[in-house]
């Protein structure tokens, strides 16, 4: 009995001894992440000196090198570039959309190309519109009553769901697939509502793909603002004979050479157990690309740079990805995790933030149960930085290919209620990002490597055994 | 054995009912405020129809009219102007400052006068600036190197306090009582640091006093920008021997007659014992006071509505009162107390909205341990929310006057990272304000009134007996 309670006594000791020694090197993290972190003047630099960075532009390659230089600075063990070929796909000159209510009165609508759409004709495209709510409306209305007509998919976010991104998973696949399933009824081309929660006039473009459909059979889509989308489907309420025009001129070109930008802090104890924290370099180019996904470059970015002024040492091999190609292919994350298996790397951790820059809320994971309760007996640790979110879910698209049984994934979750406010569209530009907001999350996922590195991930061997 | 089972049963069946239907009467209400809520549209016509209302300024009646009327139209009870007497400030021509480091060689920075502030003389006050980082530092200095001289409070707000409200409690006794403090040493007037985490060019006005100080005694007062507290603080480290130059003309009227605007749904079933909600109509003058506090009125309004139109009839009476000049008396919220009194009057729960529209992360209570114990049992409820704070605290200062041992007072707690960079300054405008964050808050708080109405507060008797 005496023994026992000991033993207990010495370990409520320990427990509460390694407790303050975390609370310590947490609080020292956010303490240098507010008052010198680096993550705001990065982004100011990727946003304002550089802008959009579509895969295969001369903006993504000069983000390649201003992220690899300021890598460099930091003293790393190991800093390199990663080459991948992207595709390459070129908006070309504005779009230009109007409703014609009869031939004469006409009214302009914002519009822009989704990314990977085909132009229209030359002249553009000017025909008779049928509204859907969704690509399954497409099956009842047939052929007959598409052929030759702009399908308009106007199916808007949900805004009950309190996660906004719940609500765009329940809309994007009209931006995804809308064009592929419209051409097979011969509709002539395709305009998807913005996926924003917020009336405004702001098109929000984001990737579509054709799937199988032959680049002969190819219709053009575009999306239109929010406010253009309530106007276009007023309109047709009103006079389901009016027309739409629009034009765009978007090229594909061939695929180039580009790279995943690398940065590594050699383990000091198991050298071969990487823990990866990323974000993607590239962005749309309508806006800056500050929060999709500038915010999650340099935040990962500055994880290195906390841990290393702080003193901290990994006991695991820490590195910061820069991913190249999120948004129009995820030729990066898929590079990454090819050359990861070919080497025969072992992955235990992979954390990434591409949810924009705001107050950081918590952390989901896709993990086994048992790597799940682990990181929820740190939650006490949180509390202190409002960090309140441990659940299951998504880690994230670039580090998804890296899964196995064993490996932890987990994606930042800040506050998403004005993510889709901003999210591929001109307005997502740097002063919309708040330098303490960006600066928790960069102190946030610090803290989790931090923890990750010093307790170990739980293997299926462990369990097992 | 087997009857106490039964009860248990029993009473796990009851609350899982309860449950049930405190779940759907919430979700009712979000859902209602994130598809038809009124609090944006109404803080639209506010800010940018209405604009800053500073207490008895035309603004500010027109605010009072312009509720008054949106709470008749909401078929409550009730809806009445409660008449005060309120200070009546005015800023006059825009202030102007510079600083001189040489003769003719001058820079201009951007100030504000402090609200309560006296003018400076006609030509303005030029002089020698003494830089202090508190009030404590003016003891030290002692007359001798204060007197005639422009003393220059520059202590910031501290970056590593998670919650910027503190920081902003450990900074705002230099711009509250610097002035009175300076003046005791013969200072010829007061330049503060903006309260602001940020560094730009707004200049943040907010509430002074001169104590006991005599009127012929007071010193002006005014407040300059971060950057500008910045580059003055550097200059004079450069030479300690520059001067500033600061001219205000602001002025104190007698005191008008304004109003709190209060509208009421009667409690069906315990009518005497009311609830208040509410936050405060008046604002500062430099801004359109949209996030403060335009956003604690709308929602405080919204509250009664939303739980009308979700068909919930509180048992308890419940009451919005948008409270007259928080900013520079509090006269509203001591007299809706004093009234109160008066009138013998049980209020048994009163809740403010007064820290800004973003995100709602929770509530803080001030109140005994076993009332905070029954808000926190309605945790989970609130989990889908993403409302995760319920933490002893402040309720907030319209409210405070009202305190009794077994009133519960609550305060809603936004996400407090952007709240500063427009507080009381010229961007606390509309368009910082997100219709979602703004509308969850509103959802938040009527969600919390009605579990209040439900299920009763334990008052002291309770408690005892």
């Amino acid at each position: 009995m005496r023994t026992s309670l000991l033993l207990i006594l010495l370990l409520i000791s320990a427990t509460n001894f390694a407790q303050s020694e975390d609370e310590k090197q947490m609080k020292a993290i956010y303490d240098l992440a507010l008052t010198e972190g680096k993550a705001y003047d990065w982004l100011n630099y990727l946003s304002n000196q550089i802008g959009g960075r579509l895969s295969g532009s001369v903006q993504a390659q000069q983000a390649v090198d201003y992220t690899k230089g300021q890598l460099d600075s930091l003293g790393l063990d190991r800093v390199w570039l990663q080459p991948v070929m992207v595709p390459k796909w070129v908006r070309g000159t504005p779009e230009f959309a109007y409703i014609e209510t009869k031939p004469g009165l006409t009214t302009n609508v914002p519009i822009c190309a989704l990314g990977g759409s085909v132009a229209t004709p030359d002249g553009g495209i000017k025909t008779n519109v049928v509204e859907v709510q969704g690509i399954e409306d497409l099956e009842k209305l047939g052929r007959e009553k598409i052929e030759g007509k702009i399908v308009f998919y106007n199916r808007p976010m949900d805004p009950t769901q309190i996660s906004t991104f719940s609500a765009y998973s329940g809309c994007v696949d009209q931006r995804y697939s809308g064009a592929a399933e419209a051409g097979k009824y011969g509709a002539a081309g395709v305009i998807v509502r913005s996926m924003n929660l917020r009336l405004d006039d702001y098109p929000h473009t984001g990737s579509m793909s054709y799937g199988e459909t032959p680049v002969a059979e190819r219709v053009p889509a575009a999306a239109i603002s929010t406010k253009g989308a309530e106007l276009l489907s007023a309109t047709l309420k009103l006079n389901p004979a009016i027309k739409f025009y629009f034009k765009q001129n978007c090229k594909q070109f061939d695929d180039v050479e580009s790279y995943n930008v690398i940065g590594e802090i050699k383990g000091t104890i198991h050298p071969n157990e990487i823990m990866v924290v990323g974000g993607h370099l590239d962005s749309w180019d309508l806006g800056d690309g500050s929060h999709d996904d500038g915010t999650g470059c340099v935040q990962s970015m500055d994880v290195l740079r906390l841990l290393k002024e702080t003193g901290y040492r990994p006991k695991r091999t820490l590195r910061v990805v820069l991913f190249m190609n999120e948004e129009n292919g995820l030729r990066g994350g898929n590079k990454y995790a090819e050359v990861a298996r070919a080497k025969n790397e072992k992955h235990v951790f992979a954390l990434e933030s591409d949810a924009g820059g705001f107050t950081p809320r918590g952390f989901s994971f896709d993990c086994s149960d048992e790597n799940l309760a682990q990181v929820q007996s740190w939650k006490k640790l949180f509390e202190p930085y409002l960090i309140h979110l441990f659940v299951k879910g998504y880690g994230g698209a670039d580090i998804g290919p890296l899964k196995t049984d064993d490996l932890v994934l987990a994606g930042l979750v800040p506050d998403s209620q004005r993510y889709f406010d901003h999210h591929h569209a001109e307005n997502d530009t740097f002063e919309h990002v708040n330098q303490r907001e960006l600066q928790l999350g960069a102190a946030s996922m610090a803290s989790l490597v931090y923890l990750i590195d010093k307790y170990g991930t739980i293997t299926s061997d462990k369990i097992k055994g």
